[in-house]
């Protein structure tokens, strides 16, 4: 496991992290360079859900460490993600019911890190990212995670919506948390579950929202609209770790 | 109720806010300047208990924004802030046992506001945060607060255990969290509270936690030391509403 993030430039390197199938979170190209080899990197970059921003040369510039960026830059992840069995298999070694929680889109990294962090000391088996629109596991993320990044895996996934049709085949069930919902000490939280945590100013998106099995509604008594996403995901995460102590 | 951090600059300016009874949450004095007005300056920040630091002519040159500091900086607090006795008569008059915060030390704004936001979601009656090492009012923590800064009271103290003195003579228990104490749901925390979070690294100090009654475990399953500070005040909080909601 690495921990520092990498940046990648030159078209050589980037061309070469692609093909040696290294996670690429985001890549960063020359607006309006289209010649053979910068579209072919575009093109792996696509087949690999990476995220690809066009940007000025005075951005590249700037994100450049070397200066000799050749028009493309690429930040590679900072950690090894997982797989999603990896975890299902933890779960199973454990012989505890599967317990993960998936980010709808968690833009903000230390946000990220907090969940990470949660997820660890609520027993859950690991924390499914989507690979657009969602922060990555760069350093802040691991900083944030104050170490939990070394011991909860942390998969991204191109379609979250698929790998919960694909973990419901095997019996999971999926709550979102939702003001509209059951109050969340009223549902049965303690099978094989995954937690839906949305995005920061949207929440749970509409397609996500619809396959979940659950809406679970957190108690709110004051004024303001919501809690901040790493406080939901904490008072739901130990929601479900009390139903499963049985207290 | 005022909306922006305010930098006040200049030897009268300053003297003047304090004369005024404004709230000074940070004072930037020049490095090795002793003359009369800036030690009288110092003199009414000290009696104010309010943080200062001196520092080199460079960095008074960036926090200011006139250009013409004089050798003194001072932030004024962005919100004004609530006593303790507000707070008290907000609980009675809601006709419920007082549900208070207090903040052992929290540094990071972002933290600071999303337990403020936390607070009023779960039906605090206000917050208590030191006037030494520790985040003040500022537009960070408005916005961290989503707003909550609006409508939950935050109190500004010049000694924490002073004011648990007083608040345990009427009537009213603290609680801290710490990983040796009873687990959370096994306390009853449904009278008169007082939940104290810890400082970020250091957690909580041990004059404070001396005079706590009951000190609560929130059960950790991970493999990391603690969550985060403001996680770990959401999970509290939480567990307070839910036996509050007899659920």
């Amino acid at each position: 496991m690495r921990y520092e993030e990498s940046v990648i430039e030159g078209r050589n390197a980037v061309l070469e992290a692609f093909r040696s199938g290294k996670t690429i979170d985001r890549l960063f190209l020359l607006k309006g360079c289209q010649d053979g080899p910068v579209s072919s990197i575009a093109r792996m970059a696509r087949k690999q859900d990476t995220l690809i921003q066009y940007v000025p040369k005075i951005r590249l510039d700037q994100l450049s460490e070397t200066g000799k960026h050749q028009g493309v830059v690429a930040y590679a992840a900072a950690y090894e993600y997982a797989s999603v069995e990896d975890m299902l298999a933890m779960a199973g070694k454990k012989g505890e019911p599967p317990f993960l929680f998936l980010l709808d889109g968690i833009e903000d990294p230390h946000n990220l890190g907090a969940i990470i962090r949660t997820a660890n000391q609520a027993g859950a088996h690991g924390v499914i990212i989507p690979k657009r629109r969602a922060a990555g596991l760069t350093a802040v993320v691991a900083r944030a995670s104050a170490g939990a990044l070394n011991y909860t895996p942390v998969a991204k996934v191109t379609n979250l919506t698929a790998v919960m049709e694909e973990l419901k085949k095997k019996g999971m069930w999926f709550v979102c948390a939702d003001m509209g919902g059951t109050l969340m000490y009223d549902l049965d939280l303690t099978g094989p579950l995954g937690v839906i945590i949305g995005n920061e100013g949207e929440g749970v998106g509409r397609l996500v929202k619809e396959r979940c099995d659950m809406a679970a509604a957190i108690p709110m008594k004051g004024d303001v609209d919501s809690l901040n996403a790493s406080v939901a995901a904490g008072v739901l995460a130990y929601e479900v770790l009390r139903q499963r102590m049985g207290k």
